[in-house]
């Protein structure tokens, strides 16, 4: 089979089709239409395996969760995904391997109506490369550079859940099976979102989605705008199944660094009822991460850094 | 050693600087302006070692090669290139070989003025996607389904060139040191015919780069066009190193079916002194390959095909 029955096989009629896709799969290379005072907003994120995710995991949700990373930068920045390209290396053509990868893609694009344009097909070790694409009115992307001081700092729904379920897969800690299923699911499937920055545009001075844990992502934040920041760590919002199944500091120390929640930190002068604020915006640089008694906390780990 | 620091010290700073680029290099997503009448054309393409190109090859050329290739596909739909994303996966941070990789990339970035606008670094078997996006004036694309009955048939430069290269290298031919390097330099430093497609614009009926071979590619034109074709192969541009190296039959066959060229094979109903004209689009399906005598010769190799 060639790489061109491959794509149309198992990818090209699983998509939204979208009227503003002039040229989609099928030529040297797609053409879309911009509608006037729109901006493009492009990301472009790798899932390596064995590096992104567990060699174990299913083909329907490496699909799926190659799609919300990068879906999650479109929410990080405010804008509505739109189009995406697929660049797919594996090892050899496994017709259901690629049948389950090609549902699990398939099934978050039609939820966000993301058409695939474009891709390429390789031989060589599996690894997804997607790149998304996006719309926004002009100026008004939320950027990371917008915090200022005062500025209260938010998370939407609750962190450290993806390490939990990575903990569980590489045997750290044992967890019950509903447990499991929610912590792996968290791992696997993370929720994009994209409402939630809807609603925040024009609302946040500055965002970033989690990837890389809370304390390495609020950093890029705080590198950017040139300001410093204060975390009341007891209200990082924890989920109850990580609650239950390891130890407040660990539980703590997860939520500050584990990467993989997708969930969004964003910084506002307003006060928000929806989302958890998790501390302030400052003059003095650096992050301080404080308990309620007020004492200074240092964290065990970092977030996750590729060449570590 | 980040991945931050590792895409901000070797490339962000190597690369043109363009106006229409907002937001580059450091936030969730790049923010591109889109001028009013122009459409976005992109195209994703994918190098992993030991498959698109040798072990052997020295960083600088991969880097080359890589947009290249990308820009290629540009040219076969006579887009103008504006923007690319790279998404780097290394086994490991050697910041020799990423110093000279970015300087193969930016050197033909800055020949065509192309931005680097985005990025991923991860760690696994090397592998080299970019996303190149163009742009290009409401519905002048040229693209492969325009081809009609009574067109000539043109491609730029000369073919199986990198072929010879590629033979070499595998140790199939031995070549003189001025004729390796030339094979060499056409393997690994190929010309994307940006130049040579935009005086196309209005001029070609149909277009595609020689990627995978001439009668792999030109199929895909008579398949999407709905036509046939028939080849004059005696006309097959071939360059002297070429014809000087091996014999003509195996000359003919490389230029057929060898990949790797990105030439343009571009359709027309104009006669044009610049390009070499090698056969007839015809009503009749198929692709038939004529000799100077008049006989039909069946050639020995199809197109290069990832998976065969």
């Amino acid at each position: 089979m060639s790489e061109f029955d491959l794509i149309y096989r198992y990818f090209a009629t699983k998509f939204p089709q979208r009227s503003d896709v002039e040229q989609g799969i099928g030529d040297d290379a797609a053409i879309c239409n911009i509608p006037p005072n729109m901006q493009l907003v492009t990301s472009i994120d790798t899932l390596v395996a064995g590096v992104h995710f567990p060699l174990i995991t299913e083909p329907e949700d490496i699909g799926y969760k190659a799609l919300a990373v990068n879906l999650s930068d479109m929410a990080a920045m405010g804008a509505t995904p739109v189009w995406m390209t697929l660049a797919l290396t594996c090892p050899e053509v496994d017709t259901i391997w690629l049948q389950k990868f090609s549902e699990g893609l398939a099934e978050l694009a039609q939820i966000h109506q993301v058409s695939l344009i474009g891709g390429d097909t390789t031989r060589g070790p599996l690894t997804i490369t997607i790149q998304i694409a996006g719309l926004i009115s002009f100026n008004t992307a939320i950027k990371r550079n917008g915090a200022k001081p005062g500025d209260n700092i938010y998370v939407t729904g609750t962190l450290g859940d993806a390490g939990l379920g990575l903990a569980a897969i590489n045997q750290q800690v044992t967890l019950s099976k509903s447990a499991n299923q929610y912590a792996i699911s968290r791992l696997n499937r993370p929720t994009p979102r994209l409402q939630e920055s809807h609603d925040l545009l024009g609302i946040a001075h500055s965002a970033i989605d989690i990837s890389d844990g809370l304390l390495a992502d609020l950093g890029h934040i705080l590198e950017a705008s040139n300001v410093g920041a204060s975390l009341q760590i007891d209200n990082l919002p924890l989920s109850t199944v990580l609650c239950e199944s390891v130890p407040y500091e660990t539980a703590l120390n997860l939520a500050l660094s584990a990467g993989d929640d997708y969930e969004l930190c964003f910084t506002t002068s307003q006060t928000l009822d929806s989302y958890t604020c998790i501390g302030k915006i400052e003059a003095d640089l650096g992050l301080r991460c404080l308990t309620k008694e007020g004492d200074i906390l240092t964290p065990k780990m970092v977030g996750y850094q590729h060449f570590f």
